[in-house]
């Protein structure tokens, strides 16, 4: 079938002509469609039949764009298919925590997944001052299975090098070189400023050759480590949750790269969220603040120990990555030399989201939606100096409770 | 063309068939043809015209197994269409060291390319005493640009991706995982042990959890690090010399790695020959010695030196990897971490070849071939002495000339 854009309009006689939906709804003929994309790339369809209202689907489609710019910015639709198999395999590593898509279309770049009818975006929820106990379990959860089982640690040597070819994800890639990468350092003109941030607090970070040569070595590291396959984008607007739940979405980003990426984005976010309530004040942002650094630590400490657990289990007859571990203790040797890496990377990846959300094109709300410049300006100098010392320090800081120390300083 | 094993007798007329054979070759009525492949894994031939001496190639064939094994060791042909595709390449950026391809056949798995006449290959011509004056010159550079040239420091984002993708070598790289990274530490059945080599020097190997931890941090580099089109098994037996030139030959190993895999083992093939020349002893000995690290000094200094003034030239508009360099001096600061991480990495690298030399499958002959079991030992002690410094030292050394003392020591 050749390519078009579906409406509003197009989407009951779509899903009809579709097996698995003919399973899913017991008729077409009063859908309720609502376009709600309010990413930058996509359109996204949620679609229930109001006479049953338990029958419900959403619809993703990308277009031969970027949606936020127009036609100007082409993109090809590649990377719905990247998006689809990776929703198919974090499902199958992760059914509890990852939608289940029931269509993907190739020829019209769109996928047809499960509706999270009672969940919300989680960096919404937090705002709305909602905390949720499972979130670090869960999260932690699907950090340790996806980022194990796509690397080199499981695969077979034959398998993992298949995989990177397949999710090699050129423009996607692109998009974070420049805009976590590069932009927020050079002063590019895709930059946002608040107005009150001193241009001191700018320079601190982009004339700082420490800092840029560290922010080099990470965007050195993101573009050549095909270390697994990553979400690439794991943000707290990339998660859903209630008060039971947590599903991650949204991986477009999704290609072989450094497994401290998903690590650092996440954290980063959760320190960025401090930043913006400690600025705003008040008594809820003080429960929900403790909240975020706590699930923050929770988050590293048991994604760790699951990764390990996982690993353990995987090399338990004696016969691992190294090798046969003749001594009995070769094996946890590299193991605890790898988990030191992990978490030094992670931390500078951190640094680097804490600087593009400042900095950078793409904020975040906690930040960004605070009125008052001047406050605004509180919040993120507070974090470019918390990403100054993530960046510059990540080889030296052993514990999460220094980290944490850092955010609160 | 379906796929058929050429013998000598079906060389002729397989060349005459070739358009770009029949210009080279005046007629093919009285060829000579040899096979000479004393590699584990092709059938090589040289061919010359016996009445125009001066026409004269090597056809390269490869067979659907590992040719030292048999056909119980089933290895695709594809290896011949990278090794192809890598010499092109590498021709392309440095002629003057890498033989020309005169026609690539993927059908045969084939290659027809430049005889090089005048030339020997270096580890021989060492072992009986020559040295070359421009072999470091040479080698630094092929080493410089074909490093550079294939990595993102220099390609646009999407090319780098793409040539990853190309130049995956899922077999080859295999090879190198297992006989390299993993069987010479495992104690593993395919290793060779000289009987005269203590338990001990074998053990503080294979049973030293440090080493064994370095040794796995190297292997996971290499599986996931893809910097750059590497040679993949740049050792002094890929080099072919003359008194004035210098040719890197068989990159079958090349494939999308990190770029200390290639120094590092050129680079202990030095110490190699050293410690072989230290224990086989004498005046000619002692006077290759000098030249052996002297060479490998210069291999490393003036590879740096060259790699840094290509990167310096390719972003002298203060636009680079890195992005703006708004106060001139982040971008230097960037390359010099960049260039410590890259010695390190040549460290250890070198500590792994060194390693497998003496207790995996393949030997070097400069120590392989000293007859005495207790004088070869001494070479082989040495020998891992120096690569468990490399191993477990390689980030606290910052001159060559203290790796030198290590070697002399």
């Amino acid at each position: 079938m050749e390519f078009r854009r579906l409406t509003e309009a197009d989407v009951p006689a779509y899903l009809q002509s579709i097996p698995a939906m003919r399973e899913r709804f017991s008729d077409f003929d009063d859908l309720e469609v609502t376009e709600v994309g309010d990413g930058n790339l996509n359109f996204v369809y949620l679609v229930s039949n109001r006479r049953q209202p338990s029958e419900t689907v959403v619809l993703k489609q990308a277009v031969p764009y970027l949606r936020v710019v127009g036609e100007s910015w082409p993109l090809t639709r590649h990377r719905m298919d990247i998006e689809t198999a990776a929703l198919r395999h974090f499902r199958a590593l992760c059914p509890q925590h990852v939608p289940e898509v029931f269509h993907g279309d190739a020829d019209l770049s769109a996928c047809v997944m499960e509706r999270l009818g009672t969940h919300r975006i989680l960096r919404g929820a937090l705002m709305d001052g909602h905390t949720f106990e499972n979130v670090a379990d869960h999260l932690s959860t699907f950090m340790a299975q996806s980022l194990f089982y796509g690397s080199d640690l499981y695969l077979g040597f034959d398998a993992k090098k298949e995989a990177v070819k397949q999710y090699t994800n050129i423009e996607l890639c692109k998009i974070t070189e420049d805009l976590i990468f590069t932009h927020p350092y050079d002063d590019s003109a895709t930059n946002a400023y608040n107005t009150a941030l001193a241009r001191e607090a700018i320079d601190g970070i982009q004339r700082n050759p420490l800092v840029r040569a560290a922010v080099g070595e990470l965007k050195y590291a993101f573009m050549t480590r095909a270390e697994t396959l990553l979400h690439g984008d794991l943000h707290v607007g990339s998660v859903m949750v209630n008060a039971q739940e947590t599903f991650v979405i949204d991986p477009e980003f999704a290609f072989y790269g450094p497994m401290g990426f998903d690590v650092g984005i996440l954290l980063a976010n959760f320190f960025l969220a401090w930043h913006g309530q400690e600025a705003r004040g008040g008594a809820s942002a003080i429960a929900t603040q403790g909240w975020l650094l706590e699930t923050a630590a929770q988050c590293w400490d048991q994604f760790a120990d699951k990764f390990m657990t996982l690993w353990q289990q995987q090399e338990k007859d004696g016969q691992g990555f190294t090798g046969r571990d003749l001594d009995g203790l070769s094996a946890q040797a590299f193991r605890e030399s790898f988990m030191r890496r992990l978490w030094n990377d992670s931390l500078g990846f951190a640094g680097c989201e804490m600087v593009r959300r400042v900095l950078g094109l793409a904020k975040v709300a906690e930040i960004a939606g605070i009125e008052d410049p001047q406050t605004r300006a509180k919040a993120e100098v507070a974090a470019l100096r918390m990403a100054k010392r993530l960046l510059l320090q990540r080889h030296e800081v052993s514990s999460m409770a220094q980290v944490l120390d850092w955010v609160r300083a």
